[in-house]
């Protein structure tokens, strides 16, 4: 853990050398914490501007609905945001010179935005991802997302991941999360930014970890449902969920060693965020489905996801591409089984064979 | 991970030099697995003697009609025992001079067991414990099981715990387990006898931690009743998980740190047997009945267990005694709130503020 600054002295000290920081929101989830907590704390500039993809939502433009209204009808009805959240259509007017940048679009949106922005930023900002999933190289590799964001526009990119959906937070139960975040005194502003009293916030520094964790839970998700799928037990789910982490794990270890701390797993954004979605999420329930009736993915995506893609099954094909490449695929039979699996290569009856051969060695 | 012997040969040279293990069993589990690896393998005896309580069944002796059909037809009927496991109502003669001792009756008769063949058993023997829980110790303080037999017969003990319910387990379904056991060579030899295609086994060092494990992760069910119990979502029961997962790795750093791997954490001991915990087992189910009905814990018991008592619930007094009688209660507020919870001094809706207490020091 990282810590806090040491009192309220150092805070106001920082805020008279660095000036209140002006935060935008790229995308519209998570409006309605930043929004509470911009106005709350005086080292945040009040008024958040939140870019908002525009469209004509009951012959009316969403962002004056959204700041007439303070609400988004489509994306998030019947939770109202602060009125400090003012939305914008115009992307550069939105991040104008601020200080703080909030990435939560799609994974697939987030190249386009940031070569739209590039050159046109504050250099000192710094960013913040909520975004979870990979990019695909031409290469076969893949790169994180924060680093389109961080290559793309030159400044530092954090990232905030964990079990938190976006309607639970709006419904203020109580969850977790985790910052990854390398320099502690941005850890400590990016924390007053995002935490409240029913979303509690850790602040590790190895953000690949976090990342990582972001995408790679939906892999082992889709394991998770296979197993439902062909009616195993309490105990064999447990074990692929377990076997799942670990080859998260050996995947940070393998890829992105640098700087990894272990215990980053026990946080929110690895042990927690990977149960949610092993228990709860869709691409669990999609891949339980797959199984059982024998349909194609696209099949269940139109069915099942109103034609969105299923994100575990692409981060999956991405990653072993990436493994295929570097002669690592043995010692992820996981994950091979998953990408197998779904291309109708291997029956899923035979999941539990590639689990016995997860490697011994000591992670 | 402890290594095999590193060639058969290796094995062979130790079988004559140490010459074959006799094993028996304390109890009825895991007979199953043990006898048929005591047939396979050379270094074992092929019979196996297991102490079964006598009691009457349909006019007839329990030993007699299993070692008659091969089935214990009262605690796991359906499944047939192999034909070399012989039931013995006599513990003395059971034991003889066995060189592993496999202990896995309920945790309330092991001293009186282990005083029993206190001074009357093999001085060279091992004992491997399958139990889950502690022994309260008068004074408040609380002593391991695996402590009991160690400190009682003077010999060796390791444990074995894991994602393992016994009748997935006989019914052959994918599962894993974890053994805790300082000495390779031991651990190898164990492993031996408990592992198969469908129950893969682990081997660690650090047998507190394992064990340690298995009593706690009872508490941390109850938590994530409660959480059931008061219709919290997904994310909220993640978060409660997550955060007693912490606790019993703190609780394991305070009390027993010597040796402690924080990587056996991820074995199945560890975060599978709390999965399986949290979402199937019956201290999770008795602890959402208890916030939903307003029943006493006694009359769930005898609702819901038979009139058994909830492991989770005990555990729990006698580890807050412990932290109370350390000064350490406030470390482990999750811990604190399931007994408050159950002695109906704090309602089950502060949970939450109690989760919140969590400490944010880095474990």
């Amino acid at each position: 853990m990282i810590n806090r600054f040491h009192s309220i002295q150092d805070k106001f000290a920082w805020i008279k050398v660095m000036g209140k920081k002006r935060v935008c929101i790229i995308g519209s989830a998570i409006a309605k914490i930043v929004g509470k907590n911009a106005h709350k704390y005086p080292q945040f500039e009040t008024d958040v501007r939140m870019y908002v993809y525009e469209e004509i939502v009951d012959g009316r433009k969403l962002s004056e609905i959204i700041n007439e209204q303070h609400e988004n009808v489509k994306y998030l009805p019947g939770h109202k945001l602060p009125e400090n959240i003012i939305a914008d259509p115009d992307l550069e007017h939105t991040v104008g010179d601020a200080d703080i940048l909030v990435f939560v679009v799609p994974h697939a949106f987030v190249s386009r935005i940031c070569n739209t922005l590039k050159g046109k930023i504050n250099p000192n900002a710094i960013a913040i991802s909520l975004i979870k999933g990979f990019n695909e190289l031409p290469s076969g590799g893949i790169e994180l997302i924060s680093d389109v964001i961080r290559h793309t526009l030159g400044i530092d990119t954090s990232v905030l991941m964990g079990a938190n959906l976006a309607n639970e937070v709006a419904e203020q139960k109580f969850c977790e999360t985790t910052i990854g975040c390398k320099c502690p005194h941005q850890g400590a502003i990016l924390k007053d930014l995002f935490q409240t009293d029913d979303f509690r916030i850790t602040v590790v520094p190895d953000r690949y970890t976090v990342e990582i964790c972001g995408a790679l839970k939906n892999v082992v998700a889709c394991a998770a449902g296979f197993s439902d799928g062909l009616g195993y037990g309490d105990n064999t789910k447990a074990a692929v969920i377990r076997i799942g982490l670990k080859e998260m794990i050996r995947f940070c270890k393998t890829f992105y060693a640098d700087g990894l701390r272990v215990s980053t797993f026990f946080e929110s954004c690895g042990v927690a965020d990977l149960i949610t979605t092993c228990y709860g999420g869709r691409n669990r329930r999609v891949s339980e489905a797959f199984v059982k009736t024998g349909k194609t993915i696209e099949e269940l995506e139109t069915e099942m996801l109103n034609g969105q893609k299923l994100q575990g099954y692409q981060t999956c094909e991405e990653v072993v591409n990436m493994l295929n490449l570097n002669g690592y695929i043995d010692r992820f039979p996981l994950f091979h089984a998953v990408n197998l699996i779904y291309k109708r290569e291997l029956p899923a009856e035979k999941l539990v064979e590639f689990l016995r051969r997860e490697p011994d060695e000591d992670d």
